[in-house]
Order: C-alpha cells, then sequence, then structure tokens
C-alpha cells in the first residue's frame, strides 16, 4: 500500500546522525541545568538561537522574549485553546482545514465553526459575516501553503485578517509550520510579523524542518498574550514543556546543522513536487486539475467529471494506493470532490509507483461510473 | 542562600552520563520510528519495558496495556482533569497537598476543594462528608510519602477511599511518584494495584527517579478509562506525548541502568535523611517535632512554642536559608506553624550549613517574640 495519505517525513531522511551529533556534545556538557526543571518559557539560551535561526527565514528581526517553547505546534493548539477561550465559546476555522485540529478545540468543549476559503484563502467579507453570526473567541488559519489546500493568504489580505480580528476582539491562531518549508518564490512574512498587533499567536514547530518525533515547537506572541499561557499551573509545576529535546535541538541550531538540514530538505521536496506533478499529467492528465505547488507537503486535486473522492478510495485501496478525501477536510461536507496527495512521506520510486496506481484506479471509477 | 523549599534532585547527581550511553544506542539504531509520530498512546516496546521496570518495584505484574506515556506528571494531571472534568466542576484535595497542582485544576475552570488529613493520611469519615457536600468529579491524592507532610495512606484506608469513591462515582487520581522513592521498611503497593475498579487513575513519572527535565511520565489506569483519553485530538494530530525522550529512556530500561540508578539514589537519599535528622535534633532540638522519613523528598516540621512559619521564613532569609512554610500547601490557611525542608537538592555540606541556620534563625525568631 503507498499511501498519500500520509502527511509524515519520509523515515529514512530523518536526520538521526545529526541528533547522535547533538547528544555527544550535549550529555558530556559540564552545565546540565537542562536534566532539571527548566523555566517555563524555554531555555533562554535557545531561544536566543532559535531567534537567530528564523530572522533569516523570516525576514525581519525575532525577539527572544516573544518565542515560548512547546512540545509540539499540537500542544501549542491545545494551551492556546485552553487558556483564551472557555467551553461554549467558538473556534473558527477555515474550511478546508487540517482535519486533526478541530478535535483539539472541541476536546475542550469549544464550537467549530467552518469558513469557506476561495483561490486566495480567506475573504474579508466572508471572515466579516462569520464573526459577527458565531462570536468566535479564536481563528484558527493556515496562512501559508496551507494544508490542505496549498493555498498562501497574499499580504494585504493578512493585514485586512488581522484588522478584522482586532476589532471584534477575535484572536488569530496562525499555523505557520510550512512557513520555510518554501521551495519557490519568496513568500509573505509569517503572521508572526504582526504580534505587535497583541491579536496573534504564531504557532511553529520542529517537526516538519527536523523530526516530529522531538515533539517541540514553540508559540510567537506579544509578551502580554505569552504572560497569560507563562501563568499556567502545568509550567509552574513542571517546568518548561521539553527542556532536555530543547537543549539538544539547541546544539543544532548553534552549529548550523537545523540550517543545512532545512535547505537539503526544501532541495529534496523542491524535486518530489517536479515528480509528482510530471507524473499526475502523464498518468491522470485532463482526469485532475490543480495548481502546482511551491511549498508545504501537498497536492490538492479536483476530480472532472463529477467524480467521488470518496468513492475514489474504495477503487484505489483495490489498487493499494491511499490519499485524503476531500470531505475529511471539511467542516460542512464540502470538497468531497477534491483529494490530498502528500509528496512527503515516500521515495521517489514509491511516489512514480503510487501515482501510475492512482491513475489506474480514477481510471477504474470512471469506466464504473460511465 | 541555601533553600530547602526546593524540591528538585542536585543536580550533579543528574545522569548525564547514562543519557549519553542511551544516545549513542539510540541514534545509531536502523529503526528511527522514535523519530516520527508515534502512537498515541506510547511506543509499545517502551510500555513492555516499563511494566517489566515496574513489576519488582511494585509488587504485582503490571500490563503494558494499561499504560500511558505522558509528558511528565504534571502533563497527566492536565490532561486528566480535562478529560474527566469540565469548567466549574470540583476537584477534591488534600489539605495540605502539593502546593503547584490546584493551579493546574483552576486553570481548567476547576473549583478545589480541600480535605483535610490526619497522621494517617485521608480520612474516610472526612472525605466522604466532603463527596456529600461538594459532589466533586476527581479527587486528588498523594497517598504515599505525602508531598508536603511524607504521610503514607496505610492498605485498609486506600481500600475504604477506593470504595467510597466508587460509590459516589469520584475518579482517584493518585499521585504515586514518590513510590519507588522509599528508602526503609516496604510501603502498601501503589493505587496502581486497584485500577480494575475502573476509579483509579496512577499518575507516576522519570522525572523524580531519574531526571526532570526529559519530561517523560506515565498513567496507569484501566483500558476503558485509557480510551477516553487515547481520543484527545492532542495525539492524534502530535502523535505520541514525547516519542523521542521515550526511546531513550527505553535503552536505560533495557539496559538495567534505570534499576542500578533507582538503588544509588535510594542510598544517598537515605543517608541524607539520617544526617539531616541528626542535624535537626541537634541544632532545632525541642524547637521542632516531626516524623523521620522514610521516602519521599521532604521533612514536615512542626514549629513548637506557637511560632509562625511565615514570619520564620523572613527571618530566615536573612540567615540565607529558605523553606516552604506550610500555609502555602493548605486551601484553607492552615499549617501556618509547619515548614516542609527538601533533603533531595542539596549535598551533605550544604545541608549541614542550611540547617545550622536555620536553627539560628528559628533561634532568632523566638528571642523576638519571648
Amino acid at each position: 500500500m503507498i499511501d498519500f495519505g500520509i502527511g509524515q517525513p519520509q523515515l529514512d531522511q530523518l536526520p538521526s546522525d545529526l541528533l547522535l551529533k547533538g547528544a555527544n556534545r550535549l550529555f558530556v556538557s559540564p552545565d546540565n541545568a537542562y536534566l532539571n526543571y527548566g523555566p517555563g518559557q524555554g531555555d533562554p539560551n535557545l531561544r536566543e538561537a532559535l531567534a537567530g535561526f528564523l530572522g533569516p527565514h523570516y525576514g525581519f528581526e525575532v525577539d527572544p522574549q516573544t518565542l515560548f517553547m512547546t512540545g509540539g505546534a499540537s500542544q501549542a493548539l491545545h494551551l492556546i485553546a485552553a487558556t483564551f477561550a472557555q467551553a461554549g465559546d467558538t473556534v473558527l476555522v477555515e474550511d478546508p482545514t487540517y482535519f486533526l485540529a478541530p478535535q483539539i478545540f472541541r476536546d475542550l468543549g469549544l464550537k467549530v465553526v467552518g469558513v469557506p476559503i476561495a483561490d486566495m484563502g480567506l475573504e474579508p467579507e466572508t471572515l466579516e459575516r462569520a464573526i459577527q453570526e458565531h462570536r468566535p473567541k479564536l481563528l484558527y488559519t493556515i496562512p501559508i501553503h496551507q494544508n490542505p489546500t496549498g493555498v498562501t493568504l497574499p499580504q494585504e489580505r493578512r493585514e485586512t485578517m488581522i484588522d478584522i480580528c482586532r476589532e471584534h476582539g477575535v484572536l488569530v491562531v496562525a499555523d505557520e509550520v510550512y512557513q520555510m518549508l518554501t521551495y519557490r518564490g519568496t513568500p509573505p512574512p509569517p503572521l508572526a510579523r504582526q504580534i505587535a498587533s497583541e491579536t496573534v499567536f504564531s504557532v511553529s514547530s520542529f517537526s516538519k524542518i527536523l523530526a516530529p518525533g522531538l515533539r517541540l515547537g514553540w508559540i510567537q506572541a506579544s509578551q502580554k498574550l505569552l504572560a497569560r499561557l507563562l501563568r499556567l499551573g502545568l509550567l509552574a509545576s513542571g517546568g518548561g514543556l521539553n527542556p532536555l529535546v530543547g537543549s539538544l535541538v539547541h546544539k543544532l541550531l548553534i552549529s548550523g546543522d537545523q540550517d543545512r538540514y532545512l535547505s537539503e530538505l526544501k532541495e529534496i521536496y523542491d524535486r518530489k513536487i517536479d515528480l509528482m506533478d510530471r507524473l499526475l499529467q502523464d498518468h491522470l492528465g485532463k482526469m485532475v486539475e490543480y495548481v502546482k505547488p511551491v511549498g508545504g507537503y501537498f497536492f490538492w486535486l479536483k476530480l472532472n467529471g463529477a467524480l467521488d473522492a470518496d468513492e475514489l478510495e474504495k477503487v484505489a485501496a483495490t489498487e493499494a494506493v491511499g490519499f485524503r478525501p476531500g470531505s475529511k477536510f471539511s467542516m460542512s461536507g464540502r470538497h468531497r470532490d477534491f483529494l490530498r496527495l502528500s509528496f512527503a512521506h515516500y521515495d521517489e520510486s514509491a511516489i512514480t509507483e503510487g501515482v501510475v496506481r492512482l491513475g489506474k484506479a480514477v481510471e477504474l471509477l470512471r469506466s464504473k461510473i460511465l
């Protein structure tokens, strides 16, 4: 089974060698404070190194005081929602959105409402109407290389979005884990640029640029917003959310290993996109439509001929190929004629074989229907 | 300043050497799945090794299926409370209790009510009355080497406590992080023994037996109770709560390093207790009363002569010695004549100097008052 539904890095590309190097520096250091309860916000040295790493990628200077280390982006979403919303409150999410985010919000008793997005992402009028109708506390958005659509919100829309949210007292939770995974062109700066608005949390992670198993991420926000998170009893009791892993990653940041690894990753993913694009043209051709991605992890394919992706999933399983049908990403059962393919998890030969199988599956479904 | 208030391990005893050894095994392994999103419950190999480690210490066989790996005990408390109670619900805690736990519950909008404990811990009648009055969802208890009092709940009371809680539909969250830190005698088995009652979560951690910075702990509970935790969106999205650190600790469990390190720790702490006891007799003598601890991290001293520990804290600061005054552990401002001293954080010479200073401070306060 080749499952393009898996939105995870390729196992044999994960950097155990770099971690080995880091560990052999860290665990011999005479300063072993990382083994004890750490500061709630995360080790100052780590935050300084992270700020130094982010600056050139983001295109502006990052203040270490605005960074708060977490156990991954998912924990960041959980803690922000638990702190800034209460059971019964509403969170707006994009429709379609990252399919595993809504459950994090629902677990906290929050209502999740989808706001349809268009070719350029969230539209100001649609957003404002949704805010007026649902009076949400939070807006969860993926402003760059959106999961699943690949859409990036243009600069002017970002500013309008912040203005609208600030005006209505809605906090923006921006999932920017794909910001540094831009393979072509220059993306708009992350919403982390706008934290002075007191309206934005930028959530990001080492999961996609180093390894998911690290469970290390961060929130970037104004010190005023961070202050509420830093008062959490969880931090007072447990110390920082992942100090040992943070200190390990610190070694990779200051050695330049993280930067070099990210450059390699970007080349690899860029090649995989070219390959998958060519294969999709060859084997699915006019049966699908899509915009070739320039970043992130995903192709978002529209099936032509009113085919249903949930139906296609069943046929594809018989051809030993998988994907995530569009309906999975929707709050409203929309996008049934879409599918999301990840190019990240497989090597070039598996991608090739998988797309061939997918082509067969689509033809099989078409022949059944026609 | 020698601060006996710090309830943390001694920095230069923390096992960087063992982690170095573990890292040099882990990061060369061809199986690098620990670098990817892990199973929500934690790696099955880790859970099996942990079960094998716990069995002999607990005195009964532990089923790996009843273990759920977390990012420390504090995260465990947070997730259990977030999942099994809702804003507005009540949590009973012991009075006095671990002073950083109540905030974890309050952050979730829960009401925290203290139940006074006596020399043998929670008393059945007092507990039942509190349950009838406050209708709590959860009871948070530290049944062994209690923080701060050092009290261990006797076996027969444990059974009565579970019976009462089950009858009233109250879930017991047992903080058993000190269970394996018993230096003299045989303690009752942990409440983890009673998970078949479907009424108990046993929370524990590697923080006190290996290193706090690992942020690795576990919940032991019936599979039925665990199932609700395993449905958390946080797990579906982020994978296991700390897979890389879990795999690192796995190496220390299977090599026997964890077991050997725990034996060393117990000898060290036992010696520190003897030392502190002797010093307290010599330098504070009849000015205080206490039961010499047989486990855990703390001495719980009652000041004779109606002295106030909050007042003593100010005087002690001028002598460059610190502790946690009893009022800090109380929901009701009780225990003002108690102080908690940790013997874990300092070496023998600092303990000696600290107790000498403390003796001076108590005498100073007495001379002021008399």
